[in-house]
């Protein structure tokens, strides 16, 4: 069974996906995890800030892994981007369009207003940047254009989930992963063309 | 002198700038536009669904002529869209990083619990979508390939403000900005290879 701190991380992160970081009250979580007021801020004790950092540090981490997989799976870089916009239409549909992804929009809603999770939310997207980056590295495309093209994608993935859900259609996010993969095969037409 | 309607418009279209939908209250608007709470009631009577969807149509439109004026100025597709992003980026920089676009904000946040909003959305998106198509078609670009420019520049942009907020640092909408030129360069190619 999910221990109370696990709960709690999750119930948010449901919570998130939804209503958003200003959208959701404390109480909303705990009810969410059937936990006492008191346990939240025994595991948590800076109270909403601090269960959101490991909100947005834990999801952060599991997308990059869930990223990581695709790519191992994947025969190339071009198919590895398609099969992940394709995983990630998947995902809104069976969803009922809900946000895949809570980080974009906390980053969102919380640029302005608060630091600490600002900064967490930029870690994220880097480290997913930097790993994007690193597999494109790999497969001999110039560092310059790898972090350019990995840069690319965490934004169009990161738009695409805005156009999907206020369409509640997931056809905008596989049409710019189409685009997504064009960038690739042209980055690596140049490392073919060497 | 701007009569007490648009200024509730543009008080709201601030806040959300910097705090979100759920992160603003009507409390703040009215004293943000220095007008009595019953004249918010006067002009929206449906309250803050019906204020929040006039400034998510009116921003929206604003964002849209913008486009066609930068489109209108410059001297081919490649051109324009790099304009678009470096305008994007500057706007960023000028205003301290609060958000150029409230409308990809509050997408996110109402997605899945205000249908109307979540429409009213989707009408601006796709409004701005249309009419990149149909500048790309203007140009020769079939319209099936259009169409996927247009719908990844938009994300492309939206995703780009993600960056750059959680980041405080323009550079990641000028990366994703030379990737759309790339993309509207690989289909020039194609028309004037014909």
């Amino acid at each position: 069974m999910m221990g109370t701190r696990d709960r709690l991380l999750t119930a948010t992160n449901e919570l998130f996906r939804r209503h958003g970081y200003n959208g959701t009250s404390l109480k909303q979580v705990t009810a969410a995890a059937a936990a006492p007021t008191g346990s939240l801020y025994h595991f948590f004790p800076g109270g909403k800030d601090e269960l959101t950092l490991a909100v947005i540090t834990t999801s952060g981490e599991t997308y990059r892994q869930l990223f990581e997989l695709i790519a191992d799976a994947a025969a190339d870089p071009a198919n590895a981007v398609t099969d992940f916009f394709e995983a990630a239409a998947t995902v809104l549909e069976e969803t009922d369009y809900i946000d895949p992804c809570p980080i974009g929009t906390i980053a969102r809603e919380v640029a302005s207003t608060n630091e600490s999770l600002r900064q967490g939310t930029d870690r994220v997207f880097t480290s997913w940047i930097d790993a994007a980056t690193s597999r494109f590295e790999g497969q001999g495309i110039p560092r310059d254009t790898a972090q350019q093209l990995a840069t690319t994608l965490v934004a169009a993935l990161e738009g695409g989930f805005v156009l999907a859900r206020a369409k509640r259609d997931a056809e905008p996010l596989r049409t710019v992963g189409r685009s997504m993969r064009d960038l690739v095969d042209q980055a690596m037409e140049t490392v073919t063309a060497k």
